[in-house]
């Protein structure tokens, strides 16, 4: 059994470190908003596969006090990312890995630049999960992650890939984590980024409606031409096939239901977006290889509009 | 001196009509939801042009009670063009001309359907204007109109010119309706455009933010390439310069203030967009001609979103 601090308690943080915990390895929490609510209570999980309930799940206020562990999971709002080296640093032993568990391109850098690449891992949750009242999870559908290792090393992506496994999830090694990492980008930025610049809207809206279902699917394919143009760049022989990938992505939303993507979420509750890592990259990504991505640099440049209204830096115009 | 009506007394019907009535020109108003002020209070222009008020407009309820007139002005909302011909009918004379002072592309050909091509004539409005309470109208900015025929027919053309030049308004007669209807959608389509999909702000904030700017540019780049594409495809030797319309529009819109748009107003306000005159007739020329336009696409279905959240048909997701 390992030890693991979930750095960033979310609900993808929490349900996955609550399936580690009750698969007895020791987790320990760093929670903020629900501290208080999850030593009081715990930490229940709702979930289709098995609800469950941590009665006393490890919490702590600080970095500092969790100390030192084998596996760091770093599941923070990629708009937290500058502080992740700083929240990180406490619970670093010199064999601790960290998984850096959020959506974007690029997040695994951060982290390298801070701890070092050899120790960095990325992984992703193809997850329909929200938080409910304070120490609740409702995980509503799927929950596969793909795990990788940022140098791509064999060996430590089945180490990655092994943690998860223990805890009996459904969990597929990424040997190319670049890869694993656009294909994830492939669904979040035309269904997050719709989800928002359509005004906060489901993802049943999106699928159904033929104008917002071209417009996914366009913003799709114009993903997979910057993936693969940017994989090229790095020497990487694998691909994204574009029908292959349009024709499962769009199976999966069909039946996903009017799915609250985590970035409609945000906006609806006033909380800032997480556009950069997603929408930001890939167009930096467009740029870099000079593949023209219009559709993703529409919803870009509506979803920092739409973030900067968040935050209170752009006026709407008021009714009469 | 003519008799003109005016059908759809919004902000430029109302200027536009006050103008050729303060020229001594027989002005009848069309009014529903300001006929009562308006017959108590007149109608009021604010304009840097000069404000006036008319004591006594003629205004009525119905175009029955107007009857025949020399010259029809339709400045309805695009939104009620189904109506039009209806309203416009009982105005009609065997000699009435009338004049389409609307946005979009096509408007002239719905009411050339019902009441024959010869007698249709097409305006635009470079207007900065707004309604402000009943009976009142801010003028804020710009006025110049262009003039067209919808057969292109010389003679005709100056005649619609002739109309407004008589009261002193700035005119500019078009000799090619359609590419001066294309020429106002390269302002439009932009920027009617990114003021509601970004959440109903002003232009002021789309140029000055560089995303949201370039955003704009690429979309009127689109909006060219369509238009010349549409302009060959019927035959016209005349095409728009994308290095003049774009250095034009900008400069103008750069000199602008953070001007509400008409259909960023609407929007907040609850009211139906105009978009599918618009930005729908685009995306129809876009696919009529094969010229690719990801950008008007993408707004587009963003606008029919935001439309059918107006129109209490799209659901968002309530905030926590």
């Amino acid at each position: 059994m390992s030890s693991v601090a979930v750095i960033g308690a979310g609900a993808v943080g929490c349900y996955y470190g609550a399936r580690l915990a009750r698969a007895s390895h020791d987790v320990r929490f760093l929670m903020r908003r629900d501290l208080d609510a999850v030593r009081a209570n715990g930490l229940r999980i709702e979930s289709p596969d098995g609800s469950f309930h941590l009665a006393r799940p490890s919490v702590f206020a600080t970095s500092e006090a969790i100390g030192p562990v084998d596996w760091v999971i770093c599941s923070l709002k990629t708009t937290a990312l500058a502080a992740a080296a700083s929240l990180v640093r406490p619970c670093l032993a010199d064999h601790t890995r960290v998984v850096a568990l959020m959506n974007g391109l690029g997040v695994e850098d951060e982290l390298a630049a801070a701890i070092g690449a050899d120790r960095v891992f990325g992984a992703m949750a193809f997850v329909c999960i929200n938080r409910g009242e304070p120490g609740v999870v409702h995980h509503l559908k799927y929950g596969r992650l793909t795990a990788g290792h940022l140098g791509d090393d064999p060996a430590e992506v089945e180490l990655g890939r092994a943690l998860f496994a223990s805890a009996d999830l459904d969990v597929a090694a990424a040997p190319n984590l670049r890869l694993a990492r656009w294909e994830k980008l492939c669904w979040n930025v035309p269904f997050n980024g719709l989800s928002v610049a359509a005004g906060g809207i489901g993802t049943g809206a999106i699928v159904q409606r033929p104008e917002l279902r071209a417009t996914a699917e366009r913003a799709m394919r114009e993903v997979i031409a910057v993936a693969n143009a940017d994989l090229r760049a790095r020497g990487s022989a694998d691909a994204l096939d574009p029908e292959e990938v349009l024709s499962r992505l769009f199976a999966l939303t069909d039946t996903m239901g009017d799915y609250r993507t985590s970035m409609a979420l945000d906006y609806v509750n006033g909380r800032e977006l997480e556009v950069e890592a997603i929408h930001g990259a890939v167009c930096a990504a467009a740029r870099a290889t000079g593949v023209p991505a219009p559709t993703v640099e529409t919803l870009y440049a509506l979803l920092r509009a739409a973030d900067s209204r968040v935050r209170g830096d752009l006026a709407t115009i008021p009714p009469e």
